[in-house]
């Protein structure tokens, strides 16, 4: 099998160098691309897609997983090989069931869409990117009935981003977790505190924020030999090796929170790809495993440790030192408890922990309801409107912060692309429990500004991995359950703002 | 012949995406990727360039351009239709002769040498690039044998860049001005009139530099909605697209020149891509036509208009007004000559224009000595340094102001890269004579800041057509003559210089 092998190797590394080279186009196109250059990078990011496409489908490659399969199955489980077989016949079975011209089309349109929605949404100019969203969501449904889903059109849309997920999957974890927030919100609401995050609302410029950021990543264990940091109108991350992952932020001078949160939750991004094993490396094995164990990477820096009490004990006073006029009088717990204020808010990426799962929840629901044929492109702004309304209370007063808040949805992709960020919130707690139970004084090395023993047991456990285990299988290695239990979240929830709030 | 030129344009669209693609990562390679991606990406190079390749040399394309080729010759030389065929003809027949697996493995030997080089030079270490120098001298030597060249073995790669010519071809085009220079150098040195440069040998903040430099930029014509600069270890332009033409430079803080001229001289080149008719886009006529050619425009709008006396007339206020405490007393007179001192130097793209061909000559020659066997790497340093005395009658004290100094070669290639400079110097004057012969206002309003006309006579003269028509019959449709006369360019270098050294 050793000839079978190398050509299947060989095979899924061409597929591989091509999505990287994608990915850098995507990059540039994202952060450095002069405007004048999208028509073509449209057409160039299509190219490489389609034969990459037509790689991912070749019967040959088919017929080579199915040959080396009988094969796999004697090896171990755990073995790269055996893995790497798994995955390609995953692969290889989704990929078949899309023609290369509708998945370069859908790569093409999304480009484009992308350029129009970064100029629209400062222009609050909902009605530009209207009919490129309405040929999103066509195209959705298109790829979507390749799969012939027996559930909703959503699943194979989900599935691609959270394997073995379907829309009913979701929707239990979320109707769970709602009836435990539900309540939550409402004793912070009833506590009648208020908490003071004015000292966040001042004047910080912004190279000055972004010197403080990086130092955070470094330590958190971000390798920048490995990896660079850029603006881009929405933060990303994205691999183009285990060698070179990057991070994208944003800056906001009359907010603390945009630019320091969004360093710390990228290069949780960022960590993992940089902790996949080497020898993973050019092959699909390479790559974080899903949407949602990415998030709950992304989600477990950002706040598990960046928005706790160790670490703003170490790290307050360098931020004081690097802000004394605005800082320099304002204690400790009162920063502390306004990076943690609980208030509904417009903007998903700069709410706090306790809201920010309405957020998601409010667009799956419009993702299901635009796929399932219930809701129309031009009624999503009213859409939009009347459930923010419904879940958080407040209604946006434009388009800017509102639907065309997000990168999402005008980059192409409409369906499937939110419930990571929650199943990330719940299943941050989950893995962070068993590394302070394995290793009981990491919140005090927090304190200390030390964070290694945490970042060591998440690279061993989860990073390394790469997409050897299902999301299932990691939960399951780590936690004993392979299921996606929100318990542990809404306590660590409960807890901590409980204590902010003085609820009983 | 409708769907066969179909065909074809989709072929070498695809072909060119790849092209582009290519690019993109070898521009971000250059200049933003942290040195962890370097191993990857030679590898992701070595990928698009075979994927490439085997589309350039596939059978059924060489078909098609066979079928098309009768028809082709029916039609008007002039237009894009017959320029497509000529063009795709001479691109198959020189691609077809290149093995895909040897041009990938070139491309990732290039990618992986450039990074080696990158940190090499600012080490002054030739030794840690010299086995990476020995294969690509090994594999520039094969590639040239695929090509069975009669003459030198430096034919095929001095083709390569500048179609249609021999070593021997540039041998005399060389000769010829040397015995023309010679003299001049000899008369300058006679003069005993030294300039003083010591006005751009002061401090000079490098945000400052870049601040001024881009401006000038734009004025010349480069369209910055269709590009950016960015900063490198050695200036490039380079192209995505039509709408996307980058350029990078790089700053001495304790010199002046660096940075402006070489944003000038790199302005030339994107703004040549720029002018490209949009018709041509992603299609092989949708670039430049020839390395001397796109030398004569870098060269022409850094040293014809950027080091004239009409141009500083009315740029130099601006200049002053940028850095007061350096040039507030400097007078414009002095800051000309300055700017147009002609002295021996160690690094090429600094050297004035009238020793900048010496600099020419001697990589030329040495490329041939190392392509016919006559010098091996390992000797390299010491032939450098031999021939630099010899011309210039200075001995680089270091590898890293010698041999180490250029990207050329350290980017994978040996032989045929340099002859476009001098050939650029000596087109630049028979195209700026023609510009201005059609419009004898130019230098009037170069002297008020005004660009347009020259701009607009290159656009139409030269740029719109890309690759349509050669050097040559760029040359012959413009001059009236297909040669690259040296007359005009050296009665401009005698005229320019014998002025300012008071040469009789």
């Amino acid at each position: 099998m050793q000839r079978q092998f190398a050509e299947l190797n060989a095979r899924l590394a061409e597929i591989h160098d091509l999505s990287s080279a994608k990915a850098v186009l995507e990059w540039d196109q994202w952060t450095k691309m002069p405007p004048g250059g999208a028509a073509a990078r449209a057409v160039q990011l299509a190219t490489l897609e389609r034969l990459a496409h037509q790689r991912r489908i070749d019967p040959g490659l088919g017929r080579l997983i199915g040959e080396l399969e009988p094969y796999g199955e004697g090896l171990d489980y755990e073995s790269d090989e055996a893995a790497l077989i798994r995955i390609a016949r995953h692969d290889f079975d989704r990929a078949e069931k899309i023609p290369p011209d509708l998945q370069a089309e859908f790569i093409q349109h999304g480009a484009l869409t992308y350029q129009v929605w970064e100029h629209a949404r400062p222009r609050n100019d909902f009605l530009a990117v209207r009919p490129y969203l309405e040929k999103t969501l066509v195209l959705s449904r298109r790829i979507a009935e390749c799969f012939h889903p027996e559930g909703s059109l959503a699943d194979p849309l989900i599935d691609y981003h959270d394997p073995g997920l379907t829309a009913a999957d979701v929707r239990m974890v979320l109707a769970e977790l709602r009836e435990g927030l539900l309540p939550l919100v409402k004793a912070i609401a009833d506590s009648g505190i208020e908490v003071d995050d004015r000292c966040l609302r001042q004047h910080f410029p912004a190279d000055r924020q972004l010197a403080f950021g990086l130092p955070i990543a470094r330590a958190f264990g971000y390798d920048f030999d490995r990896g660079r940091q850029d603006l881009t109108a929405h933060p990303f991350a994205t691999s183009f090796s285990i060698g070179d992952v990057r991070i994208t932020t944003r800056v906001r001078e009359d907010h603390l929170g945009e630019a320091l949160f969004g360093t710390l939750h990228e290069s949780g991004h960022a960590m993992y790809e940089q902790g996949i094993d080497a020898a993973l490396e050019r092959s699909p094995l390479g790559n974080g495993v899903s949407a949602g164990i990415h998030e709950s990477q992304s989600r477990l820096w950002e706040n598990l440790v960046g928005r706790s009490r160790p670490f703003w004990r170490h790290c307050y006073p360098h931020l004081q030192a690097a802000f004394p006029e605005q800082l320099g009088r304002v204690d400790l717990e009162t920063f502390y408890q306004a990076t943690n204020k609980v208030t509904p808010s417009l903007i998903r990426t700069d709410a706090d922990e306790v809201t920010y799962n309405l957020h998601v929840m409010l667009r799956f629901e419009l993702e299901l309801d635009l796929l399932e044929g219930r809701l129309t492109i031009a009624e999503l702004p009213d859409a939009w409107g009347e459930r923010m309304q419904g879940y958080l209370g407040v209604t946006p007063p434009d388009d800017r912060d509102g639907v065309l808040q997000d990168v999402h949805w005008y980059d192409g992709t409409l369906g499937g692309s939110f419930q990571g960020y929650t199943l990330g919130n719940i299943m941050s707690v989950l893995f962070y429990e068993q590394a302070v139970q394995a290793h009981p004084s990491i919140p005090d090395e927090m304190g200390e500004g030390q964070f290694a023993t945490l970042h060591h047991w998440l690279r061993e456990n989860l990073y390394r991995h790469g997409r050897k285990f299902t999301a299932r299988e990691l939960l399951e290695r780590t936690t004993g359950s392979p299921e996606i239990n929100s318990g542990p979240y809404l306590h660590y929830l409960w807890q901590k703002f409980s204590e902010i709030y003085g609820i009983a």
